[in-house]
């Protein structure tokens, strides 16, 4: 994993393989597993950042994602190694927007970039409108970069 | 499976129930499934139309996504009943355009709608321009209705 | 969906198609989706019994697996429509075993067969060994058939 | 990555994270993400004996499951890290069994453990009973060990 930039222009970087069961038989990778990349990719920048997602999820801060959006540019294969670039470019006291890069690491070559949008939530499901402790935490560490 | 509408407004509906294996830890279905259930969604269309996109895969036609785009209304759970509603909402030569709601039977609530465009392909990934068998098939099929 | 036999006999069976998502490379269903096709058919065959298993669960008896086997026989492709015959083999107040047949409906041709192995847990994961509600259940119903 | 052993006793270890959507409602990971995670630990000891899965398939060779088990000890849940270790427990013309075991870093727990036997197939699926490269190579490896 590698970070480069600052503030809002953050990126996190971490890197996975393609495995067998994401390809489909086009031979390529299924165009939903993208979706679980983003996950890995939103997991890992909240590690960078010192404190996990689980740990946020265990404290009672939920983040449902909105919406999601993919742009698919090139097909990846198995066993490619890729690298998945995360950023947060959205924060306000209810939702958190994540984008997304995967690149495939041999050529460097953008496989996909989209982006998902989260709101805050309770383990009820109800929005944190006030005393949102991840969205301070995520302006805080944004803020340090 | 049901069917209303004609022309561009042909709503193809068909259904499945969320699997265990398709929740996460919030209890609820997970966002990366839901493209799996709009893929369902169109390879019942192309079947409701009277040729299944396997019979077009086989003659050298094939739809990889090139974007993807869902909005989460609302969680589902495991056994739910989901009504997958899929439609053809755009259609050039080389791309095709299907547009996606995914409701829940018992109480009619919207889940989730998106959509998801796809390019008209050889095999060797090329794009159809001209002499695009199945792009040609799509718009006399809407044209009927 | 239909069922046949009676007692430790009974057969119900349930269907679904090969999702593209579950194809992988080799242009047969991934061998971990079978896993999924199961469970589909232990949650019907509950249903049949006239109680859902998401009830079961929601009173408090959960069912996790502790072993599972599958021989897989024939391939599946995109677009087949399997049938999955799920029965009871063995069942004690601490665990039951589903035996699992999928077979493809076109020319009913054996695609794999297997079986899983669960405890019966409370949420907190601890075994029920006395005042195992489901156990009873499932018993009841395997003797009225 | 790591390895240690010799000969049959080899053991490759490959890790991993728990992925939000490898959990299920129960809160752990779901009973058939487990296969994938074996696949991963065969792709890694082809890697690590010198030469692909990707490979081998590229030149002919293909390794379908003909049976997999697996025994689920303890449960595994979001963000653990998990080791696989693989190893080939048995190794004909025709056939090959990979043994896997899955613990948790954290306490080195054990998590699962089960095995994967394969036939060697050309891409038309026919057993490769005579020169079959790949069971040849990795009975050298082995042997070299």
């Amino acid at each position: 994993m590698s970070e480069s930039g600052s503030g809002k222009n953050f990126v996190h970087v971490c890197k996975a393989r393609v495995r067998y069961g994401e390809t489909d038989q086009m031979g390529v990778a299924y165009y939903g597993r993208y979706l679980d990349w983003f996950e890995m990719g939103r997991t890992e920048l909240c590690r960078a950042f010192g404190k996990t997602y689980r740990d946020w999820e265990a404290e009672g801060v939920m983040l449902p994602v909105v919406e999601a959006n993919c742009r698919y540019r090139s097909p990846l294969f198995y066993d490619d190694v890729i690298c998945v670039e995360t950023t947060v470019t959205a924060l306000t006291t209810v939702s958190v927007t994540f984008q997304c890069r995967v690149t495939r690491e041999s050529d460097g070559r953008l496989a996909a970039e989209g982006w998902t949008r989260h709101a805050f939530v309770n383990p009820q499901g109800k929005l944190l409108r006030k005393g949102n402790p991840l969205a301070d935490w995520l302006k805080e560490q944004l803020a340090y970069l």
